[in-house]
């Protein structure tokens, strides 16, 4: 098997082979848009799961909203409007017919043309308070506290699979609330949902903050964020949280009446994450053999491979292997025999490694005889030899190391990766060397903001919500600053 | 509050109102789109997660494919693209921009129209063949089981709520083959799931079919389907499971080697189901006061009122419910105590009783001291003093006791209403009359059926699988026919 480009040599390119050639998602048909293959379907399922758990634990219900916005009303909110428009796939037409000069093909017909064009929805705010209109009357409908599962579209001309494509697929929560505190709460509620995701599931460490203004979601008061590093020293945004106050509820006039009968407009939330997340567990944990899953995720935890010569062998290793397959899913580990008879063992060790499963247990007639077995570890490439009895246990056991492990060392690198610069030479410094997070003083103005970001391509990636008080200068203005930001070049 | 109008009455007023009223839809801003409510959307959730047990038990994986197909893979087979022309949304443009003559609104920016226009997948039969023509090399390649949980785009002109708009939420299965007999197995498997599903889950009793070439999915080889009939004696087609022959593998050249080295085109199936069977679910089981729902599908299956005058019985009774909550929810039973203060208990009944829940609890001062509590089935409207003693078991059983029962009033209600005509004026009478199936022998002609479906709108629904050999004469034509089919009215 071809191995893969290194992350030394191509970064980038290393990604982009890892994603297909682990079947994770290829490029399709259509311009800047994916095919999820079911490799890395199943690891999105395992994501949903998690997550969805979570938004009904904190009181959320899902609910499904129109895939098209009317024009009219996607540009209510100005803002919201102006961020998107510029990305809008448009629906013109509602039929196709025969095309008169091309026997054979359709063409769109003229006759069927929409009297108000629909966007196909980049995000849902519109559509959803438009319709949250209707269901709030009194502080008693109050809070709506809702999540949709969806496609979205943004018109993006540079594409790259799972991190930035025309189409993906996502979650978006939508709440409602009778005032600003509770809806500030649930705001920091959901960030907090998403970094203990982020966390314990895809072993991630995400640095929870804010976005500065020019960062911040179209129409929104305040975006939470959480932030990742990836291995080469770029950061990825890895979910928002968004303090709408009532700027949606102003747009579609959604007031409601408390309990003293006073009517006010109703303050909302909405927050998200997206197939983006596939892409930020794929760079942080994966090395030049291929894929590396954290086991809560990873669909197949334990790969069993019999070794064999005779028939009488492949009989004996693949009826032990099928016994410990067995006794393992009994406990609850998505563990796998395979006893394909086309494929060597060299060949099938080369794919699982690609794949990243975590644990893999190789049965030959050797290991049988002395009661044993050889696991592989995907993480640390570490083989031994395991005695058979208490094996369940030993694997269950490794199954939270290697989670935890993998946890561990992407905080170790984030860590080291996170720097302090005092002056612009030092910024510069840092950013062209091992790159990573820099944490400088900013003088708090989107003009500076701006010319770092010109000179450096590096962005404010956010104000740490635990950064302490301490009075500084602007690297770039020399300006008053009253505590560092994160910056880095980003996804 | 105020009753719904009977079914007596008029049924369809009925469906529109209960589907509202019991917070399942509502229709949106987008014509033919509607809004799935949380109540309802976790009802379909329920749903979806039995039917995509089965899918992966007969072993299928998910994917994900782009949501727009290009107009060029569109049109690559001809039937399919017939069949779906004139109800396709057409997204022509990727941008808006600011409205010079009208501030503050936008306009389609005419320098952003796509040089290929995009249609929104009404099916994704095309965008998948187009995609699978990578995946297969060799007959080691197959087959290919995917399915997938999407939303489609179908431009309807008359849409009702769960039963026909113009976007809806399904899944569809892909599946490619090497040989026939295996692509007509897997058709049939799938088939038989759905069936399995329908009765056992939803307790909607189907009838499993064949297609007629007119009613036949725009480029299949076969149709198969399950029919159901809806209390009003109309048929409502609920699952379909297409036998695609090569027609997809031609149209986009999809050729495998086989063992022998020699080249073939693939065979192919697809298979869905959507949120009509939302519209099914409701039709066959719910009455006058609101909705039943089987408990296998029940979002709330037991609903636990407090019964209370004073403080000291409201903390007596809402403790006991909340007892009761638990023990039930220990065993597996989604209870939930509803505590609120500000409605009435007769309110609350009636809400519960609108929204389907199966059993009802009350629990009052007087229950208390007996050491009891009253029991209320929602599909008998049957009440009774229960002993708390064993009360758990006690439910356990009745929720299945419920669940069966659901499909044997359906059953006997379809059996009954599937009625043999033996010439035209039968046939008329019946379907002027109480309507339900028709058993009828036919021709076998298109001209047959066309016209018995303009003279009296019937259609026919299916060639019953299990139907016996009986020679007879067409009710319409007097031609010879080999064996009846079931004729009705359809949604």
């Amino acid at each position: 098997m071809k191995k893969l480009i290194s992350r030394e040599e191509n970064y980038s390119e290393w990604y982009n082979e890892l994603v297909v050639r682990a079947g994770l998602a290829e490029h399709s048909a259509v311009r800047g848009c994916m095919v999820i293959k079911p490799y890395g379907y199943s690891i999105w399922e395992k994501m949903q799961s998690e997550l969805d758990r979570r938004f009904k634990d904190t009181g959320h219900e899902n609910a499904y909203f129109p895939l098209f916005v009317p024009k009219s009303l996607f540009e209510a909110e100005e803002k919201n409007a102006e961020g998107f428009a510029k990305e809008c796939a448009v629906v013109t037409h509602y039929r196709l017919k025969n095309d008169p000069s091309n026997p054979g093909k359709l063409m769109v017909d003229p006759e069927a043309k929409l009297e108000e064009e629909l966007v196909v929805r980049p995000t849902s705010e519109a559509i959803i308070w438009n319709t949250y209109k209707n269901w709030i009357q009194s502080y008693r409908d109050l809070p709506i506290l809702v999540n949709q599962w969806a496609n979205v579209v943004r018109w993006e001309m540079r594409t790259r699979l799972f991190l930035r494509t025309a189409e993906f697929l996502w979650q978006e929560g939508h709440t409602a609330h009778a005032t600003k505190e509770e809806a500030v709460e649930e705001t920091v509620k959901m960030l907090d949902v998403y970094a203990e995701f982020a966390e314990n599931i895809l072993a991630i460490p995400v640095i929870k903050g804010v976005k500065t203004e020019s960062e911040r979601f179209a129409g929104a008061e305040d975006t939470y964020c959480i932030e990742a590093l990836m291995q080469d020293g770029k950061a990825l945004q890895a979910g928002t949280s968004h303090f709408l106050g009532q700027n949606f509820a102003k747009a579609f006039d959604v007031k409601f009446a408390g309990k003293d009968g006073k009517l006010d407009y109703v303050w909302a939330t909405s927050w998200g994450v997206s197939t983006r997340l596939m892409g930020a567990l794929i760079m942080t944990h994966s090395d030049d053999n291929g894929l590396v899953l954290p086991p809560q995720v990873a669909p197949i935890q334990v790969i069993i491979v019999p070794i064999y010569r005779t028939d009488e062998e492949q009989t004996q290793t693949i009826e032990a292997g099928k016994q410990i397959c067995e006794s393992l899913k009994k406990i609850g580990i998505r563990a796998k025999l395979d006893d394909k008879d086309n494929q060597k063992p060299g060949w099938k060790f080369a794919e699982y490694e690609l794949k990243g499963v975590p644990l893999r247990i190789a049965v030959g007639p050797r290991d049988l005889a002395q009661n044993s077995v050889e696991l592989a570890r995907r993480d640390t490439q570490e083989k031994a030899t395991i005695s058979m009895d208490g094996l369940s246990e030993r694997i269950e056991n490794l199954l939270v190391e290697i989670q935890q492990g993998l946890l561990n060392k992407a905080f170790e690198r984030m860590t080291q990766n996170t720097r302090e610069a005092n002056n612009f030479e030092e910024f510069k410094e840092i950013l062209n060397g091992p790159g990573g997070f820099i944490s400088a003083h900013w003088d708090g103005t989107p003009e500076t903001e701006e010319a770092i970001k010109a000179e450096t391509k590096a962005t404010i990636r956010c104000i740490p919500l635990n950064r302490s008080a301490e009075p500084g200068v602007c690297v770039f203005s020399g300006k008053p600053s009253s505590g560092r930001v994160l910056f880095a070049r980003a996804y």
